[in-house]
């Protein structure tokens, strides 16, 4: 990577998620372009919006694309797109990555750095894990309601730890920079996993029972089942050699308690009739688990629940929709 | 009970089981007594119509009964209420029953025969599952769909096998003057294990992902989960002493496979918003099977998510509803 000029950053999907930090990275000076699919024509003319009780951002023009040929090689490619998006990489990628660059997986689930180091190398990713509260709400348009941070990991083959790299921290720096919080891990698997604590029951259920999260902490039952879904998690976790430290899942448990009403992301898409990220949250987690002789009943349950609502909804449409 | 004179009958839950029923028993010359709740007024001015595809079946006239204490005690009281209503009989069971009668329950579910023990002495009590396609469609109104049988069998202490029993005997020759097949189990607690394999999964799944059967049954991964919970059901049978044939499971999914689109009691019930029986289906089960050592993972999860589903639909009415 370059590290004399400021680096450039490409942003693939340009959704709640990439828009945002996208927005933020430009608004601190850096060199962003940001690949667009249905929303290409608006923020093309119209740029891009974030409302937020942070205060909001208004961007008048941005580097907008609609097709990656057209794209200049990137030093950081930051992927924001849904997994289940993940297929356009394969072209996409060779295109916008600059020979050093390094690819950024924003994405949930378990398996992301293993799918891109088949395509560009395992030395040229990294992962991190989003935790924010931001809607898509029209093209262009975000709304922010909830400032988070990123946990930011570097890959290592194998998914082993790959401790704090020079790489990792420069790319912190110009996130803090930008005005985003970013928390360093050592180990991005575990990382990996802990956010899976978290979602794996959340979005599952949100979906099944056609619930936000307040009201699935409110009834014993449900209460019950979450715990034992986190516990399945933090078990498997443990069998595939990243153990969770012993107390976040009761954290995670009453920071969900004491939470605004909340949609996962997941129920969005399920409403929305897009396509569910289930097999990097709950597909990869399960195989994961049970090459290292994890038992996890629930969670296959839930997968199994998901895929089934998930063969209900509408095929998704022939084309790539990277945002 | 007198062997001389016909035997007398009273139906506790005048709805698509016991109307059904009793209105066969009626029409092949028995002394029926129905008690309503709702449909009252309309029952004792207008009798009963079942539309069927064997032949429509219409009773003027029938003896209707909004309060059990207007009832004469009968030989047979046939129990077809809705679980979730079995708090009545603790009233209304000693005002219905004569002296050496029984009671016959026809519910689905685990601890049902217990129940009435502990209300009417063990001895009094009879039980049988029925394998029937019937709906109530208006007052007093019911389409049947599926000619089925009941599955009955005497009851023991403690629910060991009580074999074939001379009452047992002489109540299935009165239904079967009435048109009504029956089938005869030597242990009623294995048979009510057996009928738990169907309504276990299909039940609960049909709330839990809004579906009819047929479309639980084209979906891989249902249709797997559906096999998983089966084998749970088989397993802590087995664990409580009642073992089923192991044949059963693969019988009771491929029957399912060859049904027309059925939509369960249950999701009705849901869709109705009336109580779902979860307690006698799910809780007692479970109950057992923890007893017993029996892990039931996937069933403990599918209460759960019953319980929540429940928890959101309107509180029952103060009142009774034996219909």
């Amino acid at each position: 990577m370059n590290t004399i000029k400021k680096r450039t950053y490409a942003i693939i999907g340009t959704g709640a998620v990439g828009a945002f930090y996208g927005a933020k990275l430009q608004l601190a000076g850096f060199d962003v372009h940001f690949l667009l699919h249905k929303d290409f024509a608006h923020v093309r003319d119209h740029g891009l919006r974030i409302l937020s009780s942070e205060g909001d951002l208004v961007i008048p023009h941005v580097n907008a694309y609609a097709d990656p040929r057209s794209m200049p090689p990137c030093d950081v490619v930051v992927v924001s797109l849904k997994t289940t998006h993940n297929k356009i990489l394969t072209d996409v990628l060779p295109r916008v990555l600059n020979e050093n660059g390094v690819v950024l997986m924003l994405q949930n689930g378990l398996g992301i750095e293993e799918e891109i180091a088949a395509i560009a190398g395992a030395h040229s990713v990294m992962g991190g894990l989003c935790f924010l509260r931001s809607n898509k709400i029209g093209p262009g348009l975000l709304r922010h309601t909830g400032s988070g941070y990123i946990l930011l990991g570097d890959y290592a083959l194998g998914g082993k730890a790959a401790g704090i790299t020079l790489r990792c921290k420069a790319i912190a720096e110009d996130f803090s920079q930008a005005g985003i919080s970013i928390r360093l891990t050592e180990n991005l698997r575990v990382a990996r996993w802990q956010k899976l604590v978290w979602n794996i029951p959340y979005n599952g259920l949100s979906v099944a029972l056609n619930a936000r999260t307040d009201r699935l902490m409110q009834c014993p039952s449900t209460r019950a089942l979450i715990m034992n879904i986190m516990r399945e998690v933090e078990a498997a976790a443990a069998a595939c050699g990243h153990p969770i430290p012993p107390e976040f899942v009761e954290e995670m448990f009453h920071y969900t308690e004491g939470m605004e009403p909340y949609t996962t992301s997941m129920k969005i898409d399920f409403d929305e009739k897009r396509p569910m990220e289930i097999e990097a949250i709950y597909g990869n987690p399960l195989r994961a688990g049970a090459e290292a002789g994890a038992a996890m009943p629930l969670i296959e349950m839930l997968y199994q629940q998901l895929k089934y609502l998930d063969s209900l909804a509408d095929p998704p449409s022939a084309g790539p929709e990277p945002e």
